[in-house]
C-alpha cells in the first residue's frame, strides 16, 4: 500500500478491482450500443411487416347495455376491480373453427405469433368473458394443431363469465340445454364479433367440472383435401384401410422421444372419397380418418406415403412393411404432405352438446359463405393469368404438395432411402445427453463447494 | 483519509467515483438485460412474420453452363468486374403477371416492402440479367398498381444482358422475332425460376430505343371480378356504358393535386359480363374497361358506384350527375371497392410482340393451373366449416367488398353525402402552403444573413 502525490493507491486488490471495473464498464457500454443498434434495426424490419397490419376489424359486441368493452381503460379497471371470485363464472366448452394458414399453430406456448390460441384469448379479454387470467381459468384444449393446419371442430374448455347467478354446471343440464341456458350470454355471437375473420366459435356447452378438453375426448377426425388428377384412388383406399386398427406408427410421425414413449395408436376409420367440388376439370377428393389420438405429424406422414401409392411409385404393401417396426425399426426419410389442406374436422365427447343461437348460426353461415367466395376469387386471378398466357401447350399438373419431382429426378423407393435413427437410438442418445448434463452440473456444484 | 483495520478508505473522491462506477455498472448491466430481452422478443415477432418468410424457392437457372449464379460470391464479384459497358446488352420489354395480395403495390418507391418491382429486381440481379444497377438500366414501367391489385399484363422495359453479340434493337426485327431471337437468353424461363410463386414473366420483346413502357402505351384494360348474387347486371351495364367517352373523372378518383391538374380521361370500352365460373350457386362476373390511362383509384371508385346501382340504392343517372363537374364540383364521400379483385389485364403497344418459348409457356400454364387449384383449396376449408355449422338457417351473402351495411344502417344517397374539397379548393390550399413554406425559408435565410 503506497501513498503518492495526493492520490490514493489502494494497493493490489484495489487497483485490480478498479481497473477490472473500468474494463467491464467499457465492455458494457459497447454492448449496450450494439444492442441498441440491433434493436433499431429489428424495429425497422417489423414496421415493414404486412402481417403485423392484420388487426381485428370487428365491432366488439356489448355484453349488456352498459358495455364493459366500450368503457374507457379507467372504467374497465374499475369494473375489473370486482374481485374475480365474486364474479359469476361457469365452466364452458367452446367449439372452434380456424383457417390455419397464417398462424404459427394452435398453441401459444411456442411464443411464435400469431397463434390461434393467443387470438382467442385476446378476444376473451376484449369481451371481458375471461375473468382473471388464463392460468386461473382452468383452460384445456383438445388438440395442438401445427402451423398452417386448420380445424372445423377444435374444442377448448375454461371458466368464463356467466350472466346467470346459479349457472348449471353438471351434466343433467344437457338434457334441455337450450331451455336452461336462456338468459346466458350468447357466447358464440359475442366472441365472433371480436375474433379475426379466420377464427370462429361454432358453439358452446356447459362442461362438467371433471371435463378436460384433451383427456375427455373420445375420438378425433381429420380430413385431408386434395385434387385427384391422375392419382389412383382405389389403390390409396386399399392402402389407407391398412392403417385401421391398432398399430405402431413410429414410421409415420415425427418422434418426440423426450415426451412420447409409446407410438401405438388406434385408427378406427379410413376412407378416400370424392367431394362434390370440381374445378376446371380437376376433381376434389378427401382422405377421412378417425382415431382416439394421433401422433405429431402422423396424418401428414400417412398422406405423403398414400400419395406415393396413388402416383404408382410405391406399392400398397409398403404400408404393411412400414407398420412392421421389427422389420423397419428406422423411419425412411420422406417429406410430409403440405399442411394447408389438413383439417382437424371434429373432436368427439360424450355428454357434450354444443349450443348455438339461430342468430349466431346465421351469421356464421353467411360468414363462411362469404369467406369461401373471397378465397375463390383469388384463384380466379390465376385462371385469368392462364387465359393471358401466350401459346397453348400441354401442361401436367402436380399440385398436392407431394414431393415435387425435378426434371429427370427419379423416385427413390421408400425402403431404399436413408433412414432416421430408431426410437431406441434416439432414446439412448437423449439419456446419455441428460447424464452428461447431470455430470457437468455435479462437477460445477462440487467445484463451488471446494472453492468456499 | 483514514486507515483502519487493514482496510483502506480511499477518501471522498475515491469513494464517490468508486461508487459512481458501481452505480453505472449496475445500470448498464440492467440496460443490457433489458435490451437483450427486447431484442429476443422482436426477433420472435419477426420470425413469425409471413411476408419475411416468403423466399424465392425456385432453383435459379443457369444462364450458360458455367452458371454465373451458382458461383461463390467471390467468383461472382470477379464475373461482375467486367465493366458493364463491355457486356452485351439490349433494350427489352417484359410482360409481367402478379397476384398483388401480399405486395405493397407494384412500385418500389414507397419503400414499403415487399413490392412487385423490388422482387423483380431481386430476380434480375440474382440471374445476372441486370447489368449494372437499376438506374443505369433505363427502366420504365407501364402502370403503378396499388397495394393488393393484380395484373396479367403489366409491362416494363429496361436494358438486360444479351447473349447475342449484335442483338437486334430496332422495330424491323419484329417481323420475324422468333427466328431472329434464336440463341438469345430464354428471359422468360430464366426469370421465372428466380421469381416467387405470385410473380411471373409471360413474355419478352426487343424494344425500340425510343420505347417507354408508360408513354408508349396506347391502351390499358382493367378487369374487376365479383360474385353476382342479387346485383342487377343490366342496370350496372347501362350505368357503366355512360363512362364511355371523354369525361372529367374527378368524382371517381383520388385527386393528387400536386401532380395531376387534368382529370379528363377517355374510356373506350365498358362491359359487364358473366364468367364461366360458378361456385355453390354463386355466379362469377366481371367488369371490363379500357382506356388510354386511368386516374389514381379510378376503377375502384367507378366500381363502388356501380355496385350501389346494382344493389338498387342508386339510380343509373347518378353516373351522369357525377360526371358533370359543374353540377358536382366536390366528390361525395364513399368507400372504394376492394382492391383484391382488380386486375390490370393488359397494356397495349404498337410494334411490340411478346415472345415466349414453348417450354417456358408450358411451365407457365402448369404453374397457373397449380396455383389456381391451390388457392381454391383454401376456399374449400371454409366450405367444410359451413358444413360443420350447427343448425341450418337462411343466410344473405354480401361479399364484394361493397360498403357493408351494419344492422339497421341505411344507405345515404351519394348526392346527399358530405363531400371532399373541390380541385380548386385543394389547389388553392396547396399553393398557400407552398407560399407559406417559401416565406418561412426566406425569413430564415434573411435571419441567417443578418446574424453573420
Amino acid at each position: 500500500m503506497t501513498m503518492s502525490g495526493g492520490k490514493v493507491d489502494p494497493g493490489g486488490d484495489g487497483r485490480d478491482s478498479g481497473s477490472a471495473k473500468v474494463t467491464e464498464l467499457e465492455s458494457l457500454r459497447h454492448r449496450v450500443k450494439e444492442l441498441e443498434a440491433e434493436n433499431a434495426k429489428l424495429l425497422s424490419l417489423i414496421s415493414s411487416c404486412q402481417c403485423q397490419q392484420m388487426e381485428v376489424k370487428h365491432d366488439v359486441s356489448v355484453l349488456d347495455p352498459g358495455s364493459l368493452v366500450r368503457r374507457s381503460r379507467k372504467a374497465r379497471k374499475r369494473a375489473d376491480s370486482i374481485p374475480s371470485h365474486l364474479v359469476s363464472k361457469r365452466y364452458i366448452a367452446l367449439k372452434i373453427m380456424y383457417f390455419g394458414k397464417r398462424f404459427y399453430g394452435f398453441s401459444a406456448e411456442a411464443q411464435m405469433e400469431p397463434s390461434v390460441e393467443s387470438e382467442i384469448f385476446k378476444a376473451l379479454e376484449r369481451t371481458r368473458l375471461l375473468v382473471g387470467d388464463k392460468k386461473e381459468s382452468n383452460y384445456s384444449r383438445c388438440g395442438r394443431t401445427d402451423k398452417g393446419v386448420s380445424s372445423t371442430g377444435q374444442v377448448i374448455a375454461l371458466f368464463l363469465r356467466s350472466r346467470l347467478k346459479t349457472p348449471s354446471g353438471d351434466s343433467e343440464a344437457h338434457v334441455d340445454a337450450k331451455v336452461n341456458e336462456r338468459g346466458e350470454y350468447d357466447y358464440v355471437r359475442v366472441l365472433n364479433r371480436a375474433l379475426p375473420d379466420d377464427i370462429r366459435v361454432l358453439g358452446w356447452s356447459p362442461a362438467p367440472i371433471d371435463f378436460h378438453a384433451r383427456f375427455s375426448c373420445s375420438a378425433r377426425e381429420y380430413k385431408y383435401f386434395f385434387w385427384r388428377q391422375n392419382l389412383n384412388l382405389s389403390a390409396m383406399d386399399i392402402a389407407g384401410k391398412k392403417f385401421i386398427g391398432e398399430h405402431d406408427f413410429r414410421n409415420f410421425c415425427k418422434m418426440d422421444v423426450a415426451n412420447v414413449h409409446c407410438y401405438t395408436r388406434r385408427v378406427t376409420f379410413f376412407e378416400v372419397s370424392p367431394c362434390q367440388n370440381s374445378h376446371e376439370g380437376a376433381q376434389l377428393c378427401t382422405f377421412t380418418m378417425r382415431g382416439s389420438a394421433f401422433l405429431w405429424h402422423q396424418v401428414r406422414a400417412m398422406v405423403a406415403v398414400l400419395f406415393m401409392i396413388g402416383q404408382g411409385v410405391e406399392s400398397v404393401d409398403v404400408i404393411d412393411t412400414m407398420l412392421d417396426t421389427t422389420k423397419i425399426p428406422r423411419k425412411p426419410q420422406y417429406l410430409l404432405a403440405s399442411e394447408i389442406p389438413l383439417v382437424l374436422r371434429t373432436c368427439e365427447f360424450e355428454n357434450v352438446d354444443f349450443i348455438c343461437s339461430s342468430g349466431a348460426a346465421e351469421s356464421l353461415r353467411t360468414h363462411f359463405k362469404n369467406e369461401s367466395l373471397r378465397y375463390q376469387l383469388e384463384s380466379v386471378i390465376f385462371q385469368e393469368a392462364l387465359r393471358n398466357c401466350l401459346p397453348v401447350g400441354n401442361e401436367k399438373s402436380s399440385c398436392n404438395g407431394v414431393e415435387k419431382k425435378k426434371k429427370g429426378a427419379v423416385h427413390v423407393p421408400l425402403l431404399s432411402r436413408p433412414t432416421e435413427p430408431s426410437y431406441e437410438e434416439r432414446s439412448a442418445k437423449l439419456k446419455s445427453r441428460q447424464q452428461e448434463t447431470c455430470h457437468v452440473l455435479l462437477r460445477k456444484h462440487v467445484k463451488g463447494i471446494l472453492m468456499r
